[in-house]
């Protein structure tokens, strides 16, 4: 490497590392000490151990409570929280799921569910790990379903107190992390029952082993065994045989139970509070893009390395030229390098967005009104949907929730993205790939289930789409489905007819370059998609389907136009960090956007060709640019993938690392 | 299941299970018994040995050897080895890797590319088990390049023996089956040298163990560790010093060295010697398409099965759904199912056509004169394409270099549709799917290799590509790259536009549904892609770019050309299997067959569209269309992974098995 190339190479990892470059820094330092080196093969029970080890040292650096606030150990800095929870994600996956799950859901909930009694009751011991704890959302019959929750939390008058109970095996709690072992108390989602009234799910605070680790009265845990990936984390399952919960364990910022057995809410409407209360999850779904992202990076930067270095076939008497001279090596790697950068810029922007937010409604009243499409929407039920009233809300509750829709569309590309960018890299490798010392397949197993958990990727999409159709809503007031689809399918179809360029052949190469052009397109089918679902769904109510029926025939629809508006989104974040990137770097990060734009137009040209805003010779052209961009980018291959950051003892690849 | 859906799944099962259903049954039952039961969690070296005693038992019950001779305890049925391979393959994947390392490839070249003193010195034990060897081809240099392998064998006279050396540290031995532990024998792949003349790559057989298992003198072997799966196979690098090897080890069918030092062969062009000698890798290749399709019939089963069970949301005031019932979760499962389907029956065909042709020449004087196109030419120099001389070849050479090509794309398209449909399966269980007791991540890891190994999948679509290419040469006679280019650029052409269809209107029901538009369809777009490949090809070779940079700017439409191609062959083959079906299953399959064929034209629309073959109207109703036949075939969902006769001991899923 020249000097020159040196030199844009630290000053685009400078870039890339903020914000939040010193605790990045910090973990960096932790993942190359030997706590962190966890072995390729251990056994599940020695991979635990060492798991809480790491959270034990982490904790000790103070970097599990970070987004509490300062009396309580910590810095009021969810953005450095997510930061932290991402460096750690080139290391071993099931130390930063664990990590996650203590300080994140476990802490998170308490944090954000609960009121100061129990901030300061527990959240100085969460953070320094001196309480390990559970997030008990899902069930064994509710997953995605999260309003279906089975578990019930009954107010008894005499006992002053909550009776906790799981009606029968399969609505036992599910793939609850620190539940197998190491959880002394867990956050419990129940349906809480007062003097015989149904008030919807709510969250406990539930003691379940004591400190010694023996399981408390009426709680019966079971591990939930091997996993395909992520075996340092101890999953379980937990039922609740009629235990007894103090009044003061229910997390009662959005809902309180008075001592006398009155049910008292700020929040009116029992979806609206539950919306609310799944709002906690916000915080996760955006450190899993996170996370996915450093997955992706691993495994692209050491396909990358060793494909400059491995040599097979080349030309008549000549020597053998590296794979990476390869145009179909070219086009495996490249394009998800570029994807990796887009999403990149796309998540940072959304943690900014959300540490915002968060710091502004700090000590607030709640007043946050849910997405309106949260979870227990995404059943393609349209009912819930429309359920306005006790509007209006603040502009923070607005912003809110529209990063709670990002952070749900970013979560589903970004944790796909990784598990194509892991296999592509994998595949690239060829055998070296399937060694367990080059990582990527481990990371593949281990991320594997990024798509499904912190809320199931199809099931996010449909919540994204919705809360495109429902954002109407404001302009409209109370609006029935059916009406509210009617006025999209009208309305958004005047938008779109607008905006459609003209340029449907040009072809020149500095038009296809344009990012103004790359903007439009990605604005236009967008919006478009929204019109045809709409139109579609009109349709459908019209000839008198119901709502659920509606929304299901539609759900392949509501997905892709939930995937283009994220990459909408993506791309704009993209762009705004090429403009705001220092000088030396902007050229190349400009023809990295590019080339992530014009990518993800080839791959969806069938959509722009079917609604005619490009013509073949266009799509052809399109897909002659993107092969110049990756033969272009292929010289920087290595500066881009250096960019990201990872040392070389953290990337720890047997074939890449001290290879070149 | 109402008894008429019985009969129907029988029939059908009993259909899918010929040819040899016997030997399927004897697999099946004996993967039913405890010792090919391996434990979710187990260490390595007991993996192994568990692994190793399930393979003695299959040579205790001749199954080891059915493709060899009958003098030799076979049956010469290689299409029952393939069926054993295949039936093994919904099992533990470490047992069926390494039973198609032994009895395979290291058996396999003893039997093909030996003579009748070796089959009489080895064959028997190989079958047996007696004698545990590798098949020592790939090197840590060298894996798709075969050609350029480093290891030499120079032939001295005084000894009258060969010496076997590595040549230095990156040329030994890589990724070898059975070297870690097992082997006591290696047909190794070695550059050939007798009286400072080089051959080119030849085989020879190499003692490594002795019966004691200790390493013979000369001979180095490192265990290849852990790896993403099959860690019940012991691979091994080896590397060889100095090692002395008779004379009467070379396997000498298609070249020998007499006593007095001179080489002989009756294939006079180097380049169609080792063509002939890669042949040898066709029936592993046919061998892994069929496991392919068994990993992903066991994942969509499980899949199936559960998504049939497990219920998620649901309407308003109604009880929740089978999430099978949802469009979204129908549109993952049921094209892969169909695809499942239609490349069975394209695996099926295949094998026959193997077994057709190898028995035909079994006993033959060697004249098969490769494919023109086999494994060193996949670098994309078109040089070793044009070494016509030496034809005319026989009938059967042709047949068996058409089911080479044919193997090559199977092998790749049938692998990573595996890949996929398990990826689809996993997320469609949500978190139940990532639980190793389900088996679905298990099998994702192992068959994960499927792609790489028995020549990585990119090469393999190269190589198709180029054989259709080459194809014309028959026809042509002697002719350079360009030329051949230039004529398949014109030809083609004429034909194409002969064939394209008016019809790029319709949008009726019966019109998306006819078979017959189907086959156009395909055949449109192979010969189609065919021609615009060579006429990109010509524009460049005509523009002064060599060959080598030619093959590598068009890598990607010849890729797309090679799995258009299959996917036309694996179309016809399906569609033969629907018109051979018993009557009563008929109907059900020729639907799969419309979801198979529609749902491939609407994943390529893109390339329909922009060939101006269909228009947008047409686009969007052949996507309503196959989402009209999800629906439809929903309902036989389970009947048709029924009717790959997964018995529930060998399906044994934790959360499906005995669920319903």
């Amino acid at each position: 490497m020249n000097p020159s190339t040196r030199s844009i190479s630290d000053a685009l990892g400078a870039y890339l590392a903020e914000p939040h470059a010193d605790v990045r820094r910090k973990v960096l330092d932790l993942l190359r000490t030997p706590a962190f080196q966890i072995p390729l093969e251990i056994e599940r029970a020695e991979h635990r151990a060492r798991v809480l080890e790491a959270l034990t040292l982490l904790a000790d650096e103070g970097l599990g409570s970070l987004a509490y606030p300062e009396d309580y150990g910590g810095q009021g800095a969810p953005g450095k929280a997510i930061a932290v929870f991402e460096t750690l994600a080139f290391g071993d996956s099931s130390i930063v799921i664990k990590f996650g799950v203590q300080f994140g859901l476990w802490g998170g909930s308490v944090y954000q569910l609960g009121t100061e009694k129990h901030h300061e009751r527990w959240l100085g011991k969460i953070g320094a790990l001196e309480l390990p704890g559970c997030y008990a959302m899902t069930e064994i019959g509710h997953g995605s379903n999260v309003r279906g929750l089975e578990t019930t939390a009954t107010w008894n008058d005499e006992a002053e107190a909550f009776v906790l109970n799981t009606p029968h095996e399969g609505a036992g709690k599910e793939w609850i992390g620190n539940a197998a072992l190491h959880g002394q108390m867990a956050t419990v989602f129940t349906q809480l029952r007062v003097g015989g009234e149904d008030h919807g799910v709510h969250a406990l605070v539930v003691p379940i082993r004591d400190e010694d680790g023996a399981l408390l009265p009426g709680i019966r845990i079971e591990d939930n065994g091997p996993k395909v990936g992520l075996n340092g984390v101890d999953n379980g399952r937990i039922w609740f045989d009629e235990v007894w919960v103090p009044r003061e364990n229910l997390l009662d910022r959005f809902a309180t139970v008075t001592e006398n057995g009155r049910y008292e809410s700020p929040i009116d409407s029992a979806g609206r509070r539950f919306f609310t209360m799944l709002g906690t999850l916000v915080a996760g779904r955006i450190s899993i893009a996170a996370a996915s992202l450093s997955a992706a990076k691993v495994g692209l930067e050491v396909a990358v390395r060793y494909s400059e270095e491995r040599r097979q076939f080349g030309p008549d008497d000549g020597p053998e030229v590296p794979i990476l001279d390869y145009t179909s090596h070219q086009r495996r790697l490249l394009p998800r390098v570029a994807e990796t950068y887009a999403l990149h810029f796309a998540v940072r922007d959304l943690t900014e967005r959300y540490a915002t937010v968060v710091k502004g409604r700090a000590g607030d009243r709640p007043g946050h009104g849910g997405t309106g499409a949260e979870e227990a929407d995404a059943n393609g039920a349209g009912g819930e949907m429309a359920e306005p009233g006790s509007r209006p809300e603040g502009r923070s509750d607005e912003a809110l929730r529209e990063i709670e829709a990002r952070a749900a569309g970013l979560k589903a590309v970004a944790s796909w993205h990784a598990a194509r960018a892991l296999q592509e890299s994998r595949e690239a490798m060829g055998g070296r790939g399937y060694h367990a010392g080059n990582r990527i397949g481990r990371l593949r197993a281990d991320t594997d289930v990024f798509a499904t958990f912190e809320g199931a990727n199809p099931v996010l999409l449909q919540l994204v789409a919705k809360s495109l159709l429902m954002q109407y809503r404001e302009e409209m007031g109370d609006l029935s489905v059916l009406d509210i689809v009617r006025y999209v399918a009208d309305r958004a179809g005047t938008r779109v007819r607008e905006r459609n360029p003209v340029a449907t052949r040009r072809t020149d190469s500095d038009h296809l370059r344009d990012p103004e052009y790359h903007l439009q397109a990605f604005e236009y089918r967008a919006e478009r998609l929204l019109e045809s679902a709409a139109r579609r769904m009109k349709g459908l109510l019209d000839d008198g389907m119901d709502a659920f029926d509606a929304f299901n025939r539609v759900q392949d629809h509501l997905e892709t136009l939930a995937v283009a508006h994220t990459e909408w989104i993506t791309l704009r974040a993209f762009l705004d960090g090429v403009a705001e990137a220092p000088e030396d770097v902007r050229p190349l990060l400009a023809d990295v956007a590019r080339l992530y734009a014009l990518e993800r137009m080839e791959a969806d040209r069938a959509w722009f060709l079917e609604a005619g805003y490009i013509e073949s010779p266009k799509s052809r052209a399109i897909r002659a640019e993107v092969g110049a961009l990756c033969r272009e980018l292929r010289e920087n291959a290595r500066v881009l993938v250096d960019g990201w950051g990872i040392p070389d003892e953290v990337l720890g690849a047997v074939d890449v690392v001290g290879k070149s």
